[in-house]
């Protein structure tokens, strides 16, 4: 099977899955439990059975379709991601490492292979969280993480909890726990992804191996001083919130610059209150994103915000509110499964390189309890969850090809 | 007459005011051309004929009240100040001004003056500018700088012109040049007005004599960076607007700290675009407050805040737009005239300060070109602009007394 029909046939694939949008002509927004849901999963269907895989729906939106092995008691290896998208989100983000799954079991097929083990294509259900503020609920479902009470808990901007949306959906989220496979039944999972990143398209290289998914802390910060008249109020009776949070928010990127070991921090938001030009600020909220392979770096970015917003607000005379809004460690991923890739990338003389994962994904759900593997494919400009976001059909093909080298040695062996 | 009897009749009639507002129990709002600023002109009016003065309204909506001279061709001593107010603002700012020039009215028929020149109490309307996004509309109309056309140009948040809004209170906006006075025959004029600054009460000081507005400028800046996934972008491959802009502002105050003779700069208004805690942020909006009694000061602030821009852009590889919104000189007052107020504090023993006033006011668009003289009462805790400003009544009284030793000397010479 040349290079060439394999990019084809994942073309043909993606390019079908396009229409799946709640806004043609404005990228793909294909939010979780909606008319958009179900026609790409419906497609998801029709092309794993056309592949000849059996295929199955969970109690939590997820779509599976098997290969079956000699013995399917043994540990099966699963390949996917997810099938949702952001609001005006792109084509490629999540759905392209389905479409990639089914080619590999495709080029499994296609080879006469005979597993020892099944191999299982999935799609997941709602990796991004977009429309209840939440993530990775298809994978968490799986791995036994979801119960009623979190679909309860969490709503979409119209007020539909997760719970609502999934019964309008004909699943019935009493049963979400039925969705969690058996302890120690996956044996390996394998993810193909855009990068939604910079560094492989910048320096044009093919196949990114993923051997970390960052660890990320998440804070929403509000600096309290008072709200003065900007002319009457000399500068030493006033408590002015902005100039001490924009001095502690100045440093924060630096902060991360100066680890030269790719951990990034971004302050994306910043709001005054009452933000008016003629007044001195009472509030200033921000927030800090803060993500490192390293989790002591993380750690030590956090301590220093907090030193200098210690130090700022006594200078001032206010307070400040800090808020944890996320924490997660970095996962690493299986170096075993990446050195076999490693190898193949060398045969077929693909460029590749070793590089942490930015952004969250359905592996750092399963990571954290099942050896994983990820490979990156370039991101034109690094653009993603967006629609002019851009991969070449044939650099996904490239990663399928590797991909189901892997997977081949994973399933035949015992 | 006693300084308790001055504080009673002020009082009475500040308290009786108080009821000509849109926002009863949440402060006053008392925007121009409504049913609240017809209430009060109504109001001031009676009080003025009662005070014995000959009541006028002009074609701007300002309302007059003349203590006729001997000869009434000579220029004319005028005193007051506004009568409208902010939204949810205080029940002193403005129509206070108005009553104490009422009240020197009173004082100066009480003691039998003999005027050789006319003494002329005013309201003006507008001065806020609230309602339209302008300001300093009356005393501007009164000084010829108001014509139709201007009227037409700024509307309200409703999308009502102050042409129309001014039809609608029975003004013939066509008429508004009408309401400008020869050149020349305007001799002094006189405002009292809350500080809505801190000084004077955290200094316990009962008056505070205006030798000077500041001069303002005020700046609308738009740091452009590009938008980029803050996990996956590397800190060396983004052009991160609020790092930037941050760099930028984090000195702003520092500058205005540093001339250490009153100069202030304030920025109150940030804004984040798009503004999501994972995305580094494309755009940083902000705004720029700078003020001084020394023009060259403001001039050093800008040129440093435009210097750090070109650098911190040039670092990040980005651009930025600087909008210059309001230029004012500094405006200084009549120092004869504060030298004699200065004599009358001492000889009644009251406690006085001279001090720049921060904010802007009808003296600032009179004292370009006519002899101005301010007086200011303390604020407490220097709030204003919300329903908690307070101003004893008898601050009001003393400052009343001071102006009437004054004016008594000006209409009394030739």
């Amino acid at each position: 099977m040349g290079i060439e029909e394999v990019t084809g046939r994942i073309a043909q694939d993606l390019e079908h899955l396009k229409q799946f949008t709640a806004t043609p002509g404005e990228g793909c927004t294909r939010l979780p439990f909606t008319k958009e849901a179900r026609e790409a999963v419906d497609f998801l269907r029709k092309t794993m059975e056309e592949a000849g895989l059996e295929v199955h729906e969970d109690a939590a939106g997820n779509v599976f379709g098997t290969m079956k092995g000699e013995n399917p008691d043994l540990p099966c290896v699963m390949m996917g991601s997810h099938y949702d998208s952001v609001v005006n989100g792109g084509n490629y983000d999540g759905i392209a490492g389905v479409v990639c799954a089914i080619e590999v079991a495709r080029l499994l097929k296609e080879k006469g292979i005979v597993p020892k083990r099944n191999f299982v294509v999935v799609g997941f259900c709602d990796e991004e969280g977009m429309r209840f503020g939440t993530g990775y609920f298809g994978s968490g479902a799986m791995l036994g993480n979801r119960d009623p009470e979190y679909c309860k808990k969490f709503t979409d901007k119209n007020g539909v909890s997760i719970y609502e949306a999934m019964k309008e959906y004909n699943l019935d989220p009493e049963k979400v726990q039925d969705a969690k496979w058996p302890d120690g039944s996956i044996g390996y999972f394998l993810e193909a992804h855009i990068e939604q990143g910079p560094v492989l398209d910048a320096e044009n290289i093919e196949i990114g191996l993923v051997d970390c998914i960052v660890g990320i802390q998440r804070y929403m910060i509000t600096v309290n001083g008072r709200s003065d008249h900007a002319g009457t109020t000399p500068m030493d009776m006033r408590m002015d919130a902005v100039d001490a949070a924009t001095k502690v928010i100045s440093k924060i990127a630096d902060w991360a610059r100066e680890k030269a070991d790719g951990s990034v921090s971004t302050v994306g938001y910043i709001n005054t209150i009452p933000g008016g030009m003629n007044i001195v600020a009472e509030k200033c909220e921000f927030t800090v994103d803060i993500r490192s392979k390293n989790n002591d770096n993380i750690n030590d970015i956090a301590n220093r915000i907090r030193a200098a917003l210690d130090r700022e607000v006594k200078a001032m005379g206010g307070s400040y509110d800090i808020q944890n809004k996320l924490t997660i460690t970095p996962v690493n991923l299986s170096m075993d499964m990446l050195r076999e890739m490693e190898e193949s990338c060398k045969e077929h003389g693909y460029s590749y390189k070793y590089l942490p994962s930015g952004a969250g994904h359905d592996s750092l759900e399963i990571g954290q309890v099942i050896p994983t593997a990820m490979l990156f494919v370039p991101s034109k400009d690094g653009r993603s969850h967006c629609p002019v976001e851009f991969t070449k059909y044939s650099d996904f093909a490239k990663a399928s090809v590797i991909m189901a080298e892997l997977a081949e040695k994973l399933i035949t062996s015992c």
